[in-house]
């Protein structure tokens, strides 16, 4: 088990699905630095279940308690502990396929290596996981806005349908939030979000669901954050994000495309740039040698389909090794990329605060 | 900076490009296995250059010497400390260019984060460092193949040309392995290797690069590697696999194509086959939930062509900060893939041995 | 901040004195270990306060609750959050004196590191935070004993007087937990123990503090624990202790008294003994060359006299820069070594059960 | 196998005492430093054996080379590896003894944990580890000059004689350095210093060894650093020194001594003095609450006497498992305590440079 991520600004999750409540520490936040419960809030309400057709039924309030680390409105530079209750766990649904496999799920890997699981809702293999994942990152998003830091992700491609994202004004941040928040599928493009929720809806009917492609930008990230050669900027997102439940790559700049052009194509030419030192193109996504550069970071991340389907699916029974069927009855998301994005957004901002921290970048105390 | 790999088979590695030698130091190997040199200089003579006309013309020995860690043959639990000397470094071509930025590579960002440089063959930020890695790789694979485990990576793609690997043997490592190194780029589809193998002669014609797509395989790994819900098995592996210079794309099992399927088609059904538990399909390459679920573990890792290419290119001048042109005339790859395998192959092995190691399915002495 | 402890059992803190809780994670415990509440409470009500005159009248509950990693009974390998609440806090008194430095507190270096601090009742360094550490050793302990190990502290000195500890009886540790725990300055020789009791009273009569010694043993320890060169057994319990409220001093074995020995008399003989090597004497305190030998740990924790004390003291405004005088009028325990026996037997469980963990002696899973 | 300490500035050291050789690579060191073979040489000329007749024969040259991590003349931030050989190991002494477990020594331990062990001179666990952690601790004193911290140690105390250090001149450091050296056995009290060879040689007459105290100052440390609540300064302090071979005990400040004052003698009155916070004594020893508080730091390690002594001692065989007598006859010093100074040194002084960088208070490039 390691529950722990990073190195200075470090984030320590823990909790069951259908256990009392989830939760996180923040450790290694800069004191003096103006937070609430609300600040929190917001971006957990982004992940919230519930919200549209698109998304699963289950009904959580997920709201945030701040326990520790804040006093009088300003952190203290101690551990934020956040706690986040489960209201509306519905366990009986899992009593009856608690040793069939669910395809797709963790339940088997998870059985082989810890013997004893709790089998209800996915246990803390659940996505459910993922609401502490958000809450410790929109303590680091805060942070890094006071650094002139955004993140901004989105759904780059849904069952197959691209989002146009040419032309997206990177300018005006919250701009582009509102045009992104807009939709149920969290597409900057309106066309596209209209098929890409027709899609999910048609396989949600069919029993099935469907995946897609996150695209996530950060902006305003100053040269500099990295450290060659193992904790490069690019590895560190890269672990974060494939952290997620469902996420299966990750690329960075032009990704897999660079592989097929040649290096005259691939290289960004340096230029100068009203004085300062910037690059033509941005095809490298803002990391040169582990290293940021100052353009904006470009990470997508691939998302399966949710694996917990109400079709019928082969599988076997674990404790009596034999071959069975399964339906998943219980209430999930024919997919999860629209609520995956915030945890997109709350991993690489963890990532980009503990780098600001090591680097010395963001200080230990802002006040 | 951070040099250092890993929670208990760890790695740290040290060198730059054209100082007196470069080396690592393993950390964490269990007591009482077998290792020599020939171990190791077997896989350094594998990532070593100057071998076909695909490759650059540097032409390093690199040959290995055990400094620590191994008495009379067998290793004591204590660091391995192992060292390459740099014998062919020709610094006359960089002194030159050494204020020119060279398109897509890290002086700039290292110029940014560090100040002080070596500017001569790219300092540590050379791909040279990745002697090392595979030193310390080799360690890991010999340590991983006496518990069954076997890796190997060969060339998916290169310069947009696909291997066919449809029916490779993975019953017969040893066999697979010596396909894959009968030709210069390292595929195991013959037809392939020669047009890929013109491509890159082209490429070089033209004073250009070209990148492509490297596929690892890790055979024999059993269920339970892999520590939920940060440390998970790919989100380690990942991180060591975007570590390596170049790469800027990271997939494990069907990867990106997973974001277009049906969660119907992408899960993987479980099956009884000889008395076990398996799954009748393999699209999540070999890890569930972030453990691994011992079939064989599939990842992919995009390579950017070569940064290094000796057509004019334009830059600026980092101390004049203006424009300028170059042209960089080392000596380089015109395709680091098939160079860059055995440090994949070698990054994987270290990820596996370490989560080895934390999960207890490898003890910290062997006799 | 680092408010995490440890490289695989992993201890993770947090919460202020008047904060509404405190709490903490436990990460890396082995899957299938019976674990309740009342495991942990036992623990907890050895440390709470307002249990006899010689302590603190602050009077907190210090009820825990286990929010995730068990269930049914049994550990789940996922991280245990513990919750303790803060139901006694009285800030009044510490409104008046917040600019005032209390002597021998941390308010100053607080101050100097992070500027916003919670000034009431000490708010993270206060000696509450403690209670953490024992809950989350309760579960160390818990884990060890199952390994034939246990922990076992006392008073070895309070204000100069000395337990007599010649002759305690290690093979029946209930029975010594027993003696020691039925006097109220937990030691193991009942007419020190009235001595010690009475020079308490009589500097809390005079509105002043003092100090003591804290012995403990760690008994049924393995060979073979400790990671040579830097994280030593001894070397772990060092920085563990240390880093407990109070403590200045730490010693293993014969500790001080060795640097006055010949090497003839400090080195303890090997001898065979029921067909096992062991030695005849432990003035090494067992530990050699960093790794368990089988014998008795033997650690001694100097602690400071309580700083928070009645009498007027001289002291600094910290806001305006300027000499004044401070009374200390908080609720304080004269004498802090009886409650802190839990807190070092806690840290203590905290290293050897991550060095059981880490050796491999204490595998992930245990059912 | 632990071989790496610190945490951004970090220290990994290997080598086998009849290996090839021993060496080290320090990371996280700011680029941008001067740093030079002869600023680490002068500091291992200090621990170099040989040098006078109060310490072992063996005669060991201790040249180090930095092969990385220095571009002409100045560091790069990159790691710094230094090696140095190991030219005068004779291991023939070894050999007939080599099942012989040595009182006091580590091969019990060793055998028990690694079974294949280096037994020539005691392999790793050989006090000629620290001349690797004496190279490493010479950067990081550098560095730490740089920003006007100098650390300094003597004989407090050996074979029961004390030093006088009442008023010592910490105000020029350089002098009182000279006064230390001035002698063989690094007391900064002349006539105590007389007493204290004399008492080694007769030891040694007597094919027997002594111990003593080891006194460490760390001036000009700002406020500050220190990581609470589990990587307190003193915490860090007190594994670091109980990590080198031989040391029993740590203290801090008055340590020991504090646990018989009470509370108002023990409190450090805040004073002002020259219009800054200080205390009027340093009882605390320069560390509040884990955290510097501008005083000297103040650091006591405990010896043992030197295990390796000539005096026939009652042992066993390790692999007849029987009873056994030893006369351990290689070159050993009959008292290490003059020679274990500079390793204090070294080891506070990695710690002090690691909490500088993670506080911010030592930044990534110096230039």
């Amino acid at each position: 088990m390691s529950n722990t991520f990073g190195t200075i600004f470090r984030i320590t999750t823990w909790g069951e699905s259908h256990g009392p409540s989830i939760g996180c520490v923040v450790d290694g936040c800069p004191s003096g630095m103006e937070l609430t419960e609300k600040d929190i809030q917001k971006e957990l309400d982004r992940r919230r279940p519930g919200k549209s057709p698109v998304t699963t039924e289950r009904k959580e309030e997920d709201k945030v308690e701040i326990l520790s680390g804040v006093f009088r409105g300003r952190t203290l530079g101690t551990p934020i502990s956040l706690l986040i209750g489960n209201t509306d766990a519905d366990s009986s649904k899992y009593e009856p396929i608690k040793d069939l496999l669910r395809p797709g799920q963790a339940e088997y890997t998870w059985r082989e290596k810890y013997r004893t699981i709790d089998w209800r809702g996915g246990g803390r293999a659940s996505g459910r996981e993922t609401a502490t994942r958000v809450a410790a990152g929109a303590v680091a998003e805060k942070l890094l806005k006071r650094f002139g830091i955004e993140i901004i992700a989105y759904s780059k491609e849904i069952a197959g349908i691209a989002s146009d994202t040419n032309g997206l004004d990177l300018t005006k941040p919250e701009k582009l939030r509102a045009l992104i928040e807009s939709n149920a599928v969290r597409s900057p493009d309106m066309e596209a979000a209209a098929e890409m929720e027709h899609a999910i809806l048609s396989a949600k009917k069919d029993k099935d669901s469907v995946g897609g492609i996150i695209e996530a930008l950060a902006i305003g990230v100053p040269p500099g954050l990295g450290e060659p050669v193992f904790d490069k900027l690019g590895a560190d997102i890269a672990k974060a994000v494939m952290s997620i439940p469902g996420v299966k790559g990750v690329e960075i700049g032009d990704g897999f495309e660079l592989a097929r052009m040649r290096g005259s194509v691939s290289n960004d030419p340096f230029i100068i740039q009203r004085g300062k030192i910037s690059t033509a193109t941005n095809r490298a996504g803002g990391i040169i040698g582990g290293i940021s550069d100052g353009m904006p970071i470009i990470i997508r991340a691939a998302v399966k389909p949710t694996a917990s389907i109400a079709i019928k699916q082969k599988t076997v029974d674990y404790q009596k090794k034999k071959g069975s069927e399964i339906e998943v009855t219980g209430r999930h998301d024919p997919c999860i990329v629209p609520r995956a994005i915030p945890v997109v957004e709350a991993m690489i901002a963890a990532v980009l605060a503990d780098h600001g921290r090591i680097s010395g970048q963001i200080p230990g105390k802002l006040m």
